[in-house]
């Protein structure tokens, strides 16, 4: 039967990958490359990298796909369940054209894929449509949430307190009451600089682990604005930007 | 300098263990191994194993220490603040007595160095105190929430929702109010079977990527008495168990 990996290759150090990816890159015979546009063409570039220093062999091929993109009406949910169901049709007119029954086709995913990445959603929903028939594997990876904290050398929690992981958007909706230490991600939109409480201890990363690293920490009002310059630097040295932070109220 | 490096190693499968952390063991000319008692031996043996099948030479020592263990009065955060306390004068004392001043020592942290371990917050008080002198890194590592969403293909967020990690303690206390999915982890007591909402869904696994790994997944009420058996099992044939879920309410 076909077979999918789903394998997460950290957060941009590509020595931040497991051995276990290593060996599930080597077990696959096509890679299924994404090309989300000039922009992040950063981004595929480190794929390719990471793929070039870990394969033992030549026995595989890449597949470039063209990714969707989404729409942005006030509805979210609607708006991300259309753009899922449309790279859905993409990874199945892949699977049924690139591989044959026997062979191995993987995703190179960021990260974990199993937070904030849509892959494993939709090769699950692919999987229960059964049109093609495959079979699937999740290799988790280390998150830019972890490379965040050693970068930062902190701790998420607090000592025996929780850590809420949220996005972006929903942080501009409300800021989680008796969370203790808030990671936000997927922010595109700089929301930790509209915060009310400038008294917020905040760590924040942007392309951790790559050549164009940024770190920054301290109270929110003092280092907002340092954060949006370090943003805009990052995204002008790479071409692409993705940032990560932890907020939490000062010790008292 | 000393150097101290805080190396997480995955939270059971040798494999899952990144290259990062590879070449961090290698650095290494001592490495911290705790004795925490005949019950935790098992884990002792999985950290020996990691550095026997990882290492490149022999040019390094083990030194064991014994933990301290905590008190457990009612009063949880002065026990944990007095039992921080003996590990640093531990640490403190093998730091100056095992490593000669441009030597490198290494703590093994199961999972994630970041995620509910004790070693880099004791670390980083010695470090702020002074009397011995050193730098000290963070290495990350798979942590048992990755390697749980990973074996139940699952995604730890639903899409655009948040993750709350927390712990069995603040889960007695009260379930987190909107946080839709929420991890759990150090919970030694089951708290997972006296949740009053039957009806959550649970993704639940101990000791994964060992031997002895459980599985078990489905409507709280079916299967909470199966994963108290399973549990059981597991603690009878590791010698140890640490278990790790995610709680959510079923879709509408």
């Amino acid at each position: 039967m076909r077979k999918i990996l789903i394998i997460g290759v950290g957060a941009g150090d590509p020595a931040q990958i497991t051995i276990q990816a290593i060996e599930a890159l080597n077990r696959a015979d096509v890679f299924f490359i994404p090309d989300k546009g000039a922009e992040k063409s950063g981004l595929r570039q480190q794929r390719l990298k990471i793929c070039d220093r870990y394969l033992k062999s030549a026995a595989h091929r890449f597949v470039e796909y063209k990714t969707p993109s989404r729409a942005k009406t006030p509805d979210y949910k609607a708006d991300v369940a259309a753009w899922h169901e449309a790279i859905a049709a993409t990874f199945e007119a892949l699977f049924a054209r690139e591989l044959t029954e026997d062979q191995c086709g993987a995703f190179l995913v960021w990260g974990d894929p199993a937070l904030y990445d849509s892959t494993l959603r939709i090769v699950e929903t692919l999987h229960a449509r059964g049109a093609v028939t495959f079979d699937y594997e999740i290799i988790p990876g280390i998150s830019s949430v972890q490379a965040l904290a050693a970068q930062h050398k902190i701790a998420l929690n607090r000592i025996g307190e929780p850590v809420h992981i949220t996005t972006g958007r929903k942080l501009r909706e409300n800021v989680p009451e008796n969370a203790d230490s808030v990671v936000v991600m997927l922010d595109g939109e700089e929301s930790f600089a509209a915060l009310d409480d400038e008294d917020l201890e905040i760590f924040w990363g942007a392309n951790i682990g790559c050549p164009e690293q940024a770190l920054a920490s301290g109270r929110l009002g003092d280092v907002k604005d340092r954060i949006k310059e370090l943003r805009a630097k990052v995204r002008a040295a790479a071409g692409w930007v993705m940032d990560v932070y932890l907020l939490r109220k000062p010790m008292r």
